[in-house]
C-alpha cells in the first residue's frame, strides 16, 4: 500500500517501510557467484604468519571452509577444511613433515592437495592418482599469507605495490573481523567526507585537529581505469595540503597518515597502511593489512596495539568497548557494521559527496561483467622496478593564498598533483619521490 | 502416513505428529501483511519516557528497525533506524538541538524526518527537497511514548481511555519483553479460566486466596462490536463479586485488581493496569503498560518493582528466575512463551471456556478483512468528557443467597451488571461511578 | 565454471568448491520423511531413568518436541510437548497421581494421552471422547526409558539383546549429546580403521598400546542380512586376537572392550557397551547407552565418570575441553561432529577400508525403501532364551605363527570365527559361550 509520491513529506515512515533487496551482484561472494568469481581472480590475504604455529587454523574465505597451516618443513598449506576421505575437519589434523594428516583415518595431504598416503588402502589403490584434495596456492610475504582461489589458468603474478618495498620501512601486520558484507567496508576509502564527521565533528576529534577542515575533493581515474584515486585539498595555515587515497579493485586500498599534522612542507609522505577487505562470506569480512612505519609517518609502532583484532587508532574493531561506549564515540567499525549485515543500495540516497562510492561500484560492476563475458578486467602497469606504483600520500606545500580565489587555487593545485602522480607512474620509487617534489615546487 | 481416524485413541502420537502452519493472517505483522496493516491503524506505545536520555534508543516495532530519541529542544523523534544517506545506524547518531545527526557523514534529521542538513552537498542540492527520512508521529503521555505507524490520511486522534484520566490516580509505566508472537499474549485477558489454574490451583496461590473460586463467566460484545468484555461472577461470603475485563481491538486491555480481596462492598473499583501488547516482529512482542494506584487498588506502588522488564506480580517476566524455578511456579510468562514462537491454532482444541479467545480471534479477523477491503473497522464512541469509556473493574455487593438458585442468581447478576455498564457508557467518569452503584443497589 | 577434469591436479581447490547437497534419504528424520518413518518402526531410548524426578523433562526426538515424566503412581508418560488445549508447554505441567496437568488451564493427561479432565468445560463436553493427546508407548528397562514412535499396528515386541541379560553383569546408563546428524555417529562402529589412527597414531595412544596394531578386517552379513558384523584379526605376541563389532539397523551397535589388552587367552569376552544413536533432529543426535561391567571387562565402574554427557573414555563428549585441547587430542566426538552438521556423501572418497560404511548405508537404504514400498524390513531371529543373539567380543587364542603365511593364517582364523558365531546363534547364552570356545580350540 506504500505510495512513492509521499516520500518527500514529513512523517512518511509508512511509505518507506517496504523491505528491499540487497545488491546481489556486488555483495554475494560464494563459489559460482559473479562477484565471487571476480574476487577469485586476485591474490587475497587470508591470515597473518603469526597465526601459524603447531596447530592448524580454521578459516572461512569467500564462503569456503578452509584450514591453513605451516608444515614441519616450513611450507604453508591452505586446504579445504573437510578431509577428502570422510570429511573430518582438518582443524583436528596433525601437521606433518610434509603436509597435514587427518586425525580420523590418517590420510596425508601435501600442501598442494596431493594425497600422499591413504593408510589401510591397498598399495595399488587408484585413489591417490585420480584425486587431489582441494588446495590453493599461497605466498607468504612480510608477515601475511596470501592465497589465490581462482582457476589456475588465470593465476596472476603476485602483485607487489611500491609501498610494500619502501626503503627503511617497517611493516606491522594486523587483521580485523567485521560482521558485515565486504563492500560496505571496502567503499570507505573512496568516501573522504566521512572523515570530517565521523572522525572529527560527530563526537569529537579522533585523530588530529586538522581533520576538521573540509577540503576540496576530486576523484580521478587511474590510467586505463584500473582503479580510482582521490585528491582532498585544503588550505592549512601557510600551506596547501593535499591528502590522496586510492583503491585498486577489487579490494586493495591505502589511506594516508592518520597522524599527519601538516606542520611543515612534505612531499609524498606515503600511506600509513596497506589493506585488503577480504570477504569471509556474504555477511562477514576481515580487514587484513600492514601498518607502515618510517620517517614519513607521524608515529612509532606500539606493537601491543597492532595485531589480531587491534590497530592503533580508535573505532576500528568490535572488541573492548561496551555498546554505550560505541554509541558515545562511534568509529569506522560502528558506521560500517551498523549499516546491517548487507546494506541495501536501493535505500540509499547518494549525493555529490558520494561520487567515489558510486564510481567504485560502477567500476566493480564493469569488471564483474567483463569477467562474466569472458573478458579480462584491466590490471595496473608496473613501474621500472616491477612494482605497482601507488598514489596515496600527504603533500604539504607552502603556497601563498590568492585572496578571493582560494577555492579555485586549491582545486587547481589538487588537479596538478593528480597529473604529476599519473605522469610519474613508471619511475622507480626514489626517482618518483624526487620528480613529484620537483614538479610540485615548479610553478605552472 | 498419518491417519486422522486414530486421533481419539490412546498412544496416538504418531498420528498427530505432522507439523501444521501458524495462522498467518492473525500473527504476521511486518509491512504489507494484513495484520500488520491493521495494527498500523492504531496508536501504539513503543517505549517508556524514562528510556529517553542523552543517547538514542534502538527499537524494533512491527518488524521495522527504528530509533527513538528526545532532541535537545524536548521533541521526540521516532525514525527509521538506518540513515537515508548511506544507511549507517542512527543508534550512533548525535542528538541535536533539533533532531539527530548521523555519525557517518553528518546528515541531520528533524523529528518529522525532514532532512535539515546534508553536509558537503552543494547548496543547491535537491536531495533535501525531494526526500524525507522515514519518521512516525509520536505522542508522549504520562510516561509512555506512543507512535502512529500507518498512513497519515487515516491517522486517528490519540485515544484517551477514561482510566487514563482518573482523579487521584498514580500511573507507573512498565514494559516487558516476551519472545513470542503478540497474539498469544494478547488473548490472555479474554481467558479468565487460566486464573483458576495457572494463578491458583496449579502450583499454589499466586495472588489472593479468592482466585481459587471458579466463577460464572460470560462474554459480552461492546456496542457496535467494537470490543469484548467479560463478567466473571461468583459468590464470596455474603457478597456477589463480579470481576470484569475488557479488550479493545487490536491490542488494548485492562485487568481488574490482582490484589482485590472482596472483603467489603465495592462498586466499580477500576482496573489495576492498562496495557498494550505491541508486536516487535512475528516472534517477539512487548507489553507496555501502566500500573494504576489509587484508593480503589489494594496495594501501594513499590517503584523498585515496576519498570523495564519488571512488574509487581509474579511470573510476568523472563528475567531473574532459573528454568527450575519457572517449572516449579509457572506464571503468565511461562504459559504464553511456552506455546512456542508462534503457536499453531490448528493444533488447539478450543472448548466452551475458550469462548473469549475464539471471539477475539473472530473479531480481529473481521477487522483485518474489513480494512483489506477498504472499509474502516468501527471504533468506540467517546463519553461526554471525550474519553473512551471502559468496562474493567471489581463489583462486590451484599446479596442474600437464594438457596438452590445460586448459579442462576449469579448469572443474572452478572448480566445485570453488563447491561448497566453498557447503559452508562456516555456518562462522565464520576457520574458513571455513581450511576453504576445506584443501579446495582436497586433491585430489579 | 568448475571443471571436473582438474580434480586430480594439485592446487585444484577452485574446481572442488561447488557446494553439494546432503543425502536426504538417509539423514532427514522428521515426521513423514523416509528415514524418519523407518526409524519410527523401532524402540528407541529417549532418556535415562535418573532424569525423571519431580519435574517433567523436555525432549526433542526425531524432530518432535516432547515431554517425559514419571507420574506419582510410577508410570512414565512421553507426550507431545504442547498441550492439546491451548499449546502451553507441558514442561511447566504439574505431575499428578495419574499423568500430568497443564499449568495453564488444568487439563489433565494420562500417560497414554487420554484426556482425564478438562476443567471448566461442561460435564457433557465431547472433547475428552473425540481426542487424545499425542503420546507414545514407553518401556523402562535397566535405567533407560525406551519409546516406540511409529504406528501402533506395526509396534514390535521390545527387543532384548543377549548382552542385556548377561549373568553377573552391571549396566551403567549414560547419554551424550552430539550436534551433528545421527548417521555420522552411527557409522563409526562399522569403521574399524579409525581406531588405528584416531585412537592411537594420530596424537598418541588413547586406549591400550595394542590398538596401534593394524588388523585384517572383514565385514560379514548377519543371516538374512538383518545386520552387519566385522572381524578385526591380528597377531599379538603368541596369540591371534580377533575383535568383533556389530550393527543392527537402524542404530544399535556394540563395541568390544576398550580396555582389553589381550594378555591371556580369552573366548568371547562380550561388548563393553550397548548403544543407540538416536536422532534429535536432522542436525543433532544423542548417544544413549549402557556401559557393561563384568569379569570379562578390563575395568571397574567409576560412577562419577559415567552419566549425562560423560563416559569413562576420552574424546566422547563436547564438554570440559577447550578447542585447543580438542585440537591436540581429538577423539570420536571431534572426528564425527567435525564432519559438519550434516556431512556430504557426494564429497567423500570411500575406499576399501570404508567397506563397512558403504555396506551400512546400502543396508539402511534398502530397508528404508522396503518400508516405503509397504514391505517389512527383516529382523533378527531370537535364540532359545528369547533374546537377540549378538556378535561383539574379544577372542584371544594361542596359535603358532605359520612363517610366511601370517596374513593368510589370520584371515582364515577370522573367517572361522565368523562362521562359528553364525552357527551358534540359536544357543542360549552360556551354551553359546562354551560352544564358541570349543570350536575355536578345535583345529579345522
Amino acid at each position: 500500500m506504500a505510495n512513492d509520491t509521499n516520500l518527500g513529506s514529513s512523517y512518511n515512515g509508512y511509505y518507506r517501510s517496504s523491505p528491499k533487496l540487497e545488491n546481489i551482484e556486488l555483495t554475494h561472494v560464494g563459489p559460482g557467484t559473479a562477484c565471487g568469481e571476480y574476487l577469485r581472480r586476485f591474490w587475497q590475504p587470508v591470515c597473518l604468519s603469526e597465526q601459524l604455529h603447531d596447530l592448524p587454523l580454521g578459516l572461512r574465505i569467500l564462503g569456503e571452509d578452509l584450514v591453513v597451516f605451516r608444515d614441519l618443513s616450513g611450507d604453508i598449506g591452505l586446504l579445504h577444511r573437510h578431509c577428502s576421505h570422510r570429511r573430518a575437519s582438518l582443524e583436528y589434523g596433525v601437521i606433518s613433515e610434509h603436509g597435514i594428516r587427518c586425525c580420523y583415518h590418517g590420510w596425508l595431504y601435501d600442501v598442494d592437495g596431493t594425497i600422499l598416503e591413504t593408510p589401510g588402502e591397498p598399495a595399488e589403490s587408484a585413489i591417490r592418482k585420480k584425486l587431489c584434495h582441494g588446495a590453493y596456492p599461497v605466498i607468504e610475504y612480510k608477515g601475511l599469507v596470501f592465497a589465490y582461489m581462482g582457476p589456475l589458468s588465470t593465476k596472476p603474478d603476485f602483485p607487489i605495490y611500491d609501498s610494500m618495498e619502501m626503503p627503511e620501512n617497517e611493516m606491522v601486520p594486523y587483521a580485523i573481523d567485521m560482521p558485515c558484507n565486504w563492500l560496505q567496508v571496502n567503499e570507505n576509502p573512496m568516501d573522504p567526507y566521512h572523515a570530517v564527521y565521523l572522525h572529527s565533528r560527530a563526537t569529537g576529534v579522533q585523530f588530529k585537529q586538522s581533520w576538521n577542515a573540509e577540503g576540496i575533493v576530486e576523484w580521478h581515474w587511474m590510467p586505463n581505469r584500473v582503479g580510482i584515486f582521490l585528491t582532498d585539498t585544503r588550505r592549512w595555515q601557510e600551506f596547501i595540503w593535499v591528502r590522496t587515497a586510492e583503491l585498486f579493485p577489487p579490494n586493495f586500498a591505502q589511506p594516508s597518515d592518520f597522524n599527519q599534522d601538516a606542520s611543515h612542507e612534505t612531499f609524498f609522505a606515503r600511506a600509513c597502511a596497506s589493506k585488503w577487505i577480504v570477504p569471509v562470506d556474504n555477511t562477514n569480512c576481515k580487514l587484513i593489512a600492514w601498518r607502515h612505519f618510517n620517517d614519513m609517518i607521524g608515529s612509532k609502532p606500539d606493537y601491543s596495539k597492532i595485531g589480531i583484532n587491534k590497530v592503533d587508532f580508535m573505532g576500528q574493531t568490535g572488541e573492548g568497548r561496551s555498546f554505550e561506549e560505541q554509541q558515545r564515540e562511534p568509529g569506522d567499525y560502528e558506521a560500517q557494521v551498523g549499516q546491517g549485515s548487507i546494506t541495501i543500495h536501493d535505500e540509499e540516497q547518494l549525493g555529490k559527496t558520494d561520487t567515489g562510492v558510486a564510481r567504485l561500484r560502477g567500476l566493480l560492476r564493469r569488471h564483474i561483467r567483463m569477467l562474466a563475458q569472458g573478458d579480462v578486467p584491466p590490471r595496473p602497469d608496473l613501474n621500472t622496478e616491477g612494482r605497482i606504483p601507488t598514489y596515496t600520500g600527504d603533500f604539504v606545500v607552502k603556497v601563498l593564498s590568492v585572496v578571493g580565489q582560494e577555492e579555485l587555487q586549491q582545486r587547481d593545485f589538487g588537479r596538478k598533483l593528480a597529473r604529476i602522480l599519473v605522469d610519474t607512474l613508471s619511475l622507480g620509487f626514489n626517482d618518483r619521490q624526487a620528480e613529484v617534489k620537483r614538479r610540485l615546487l615548479t610553478p605552472d
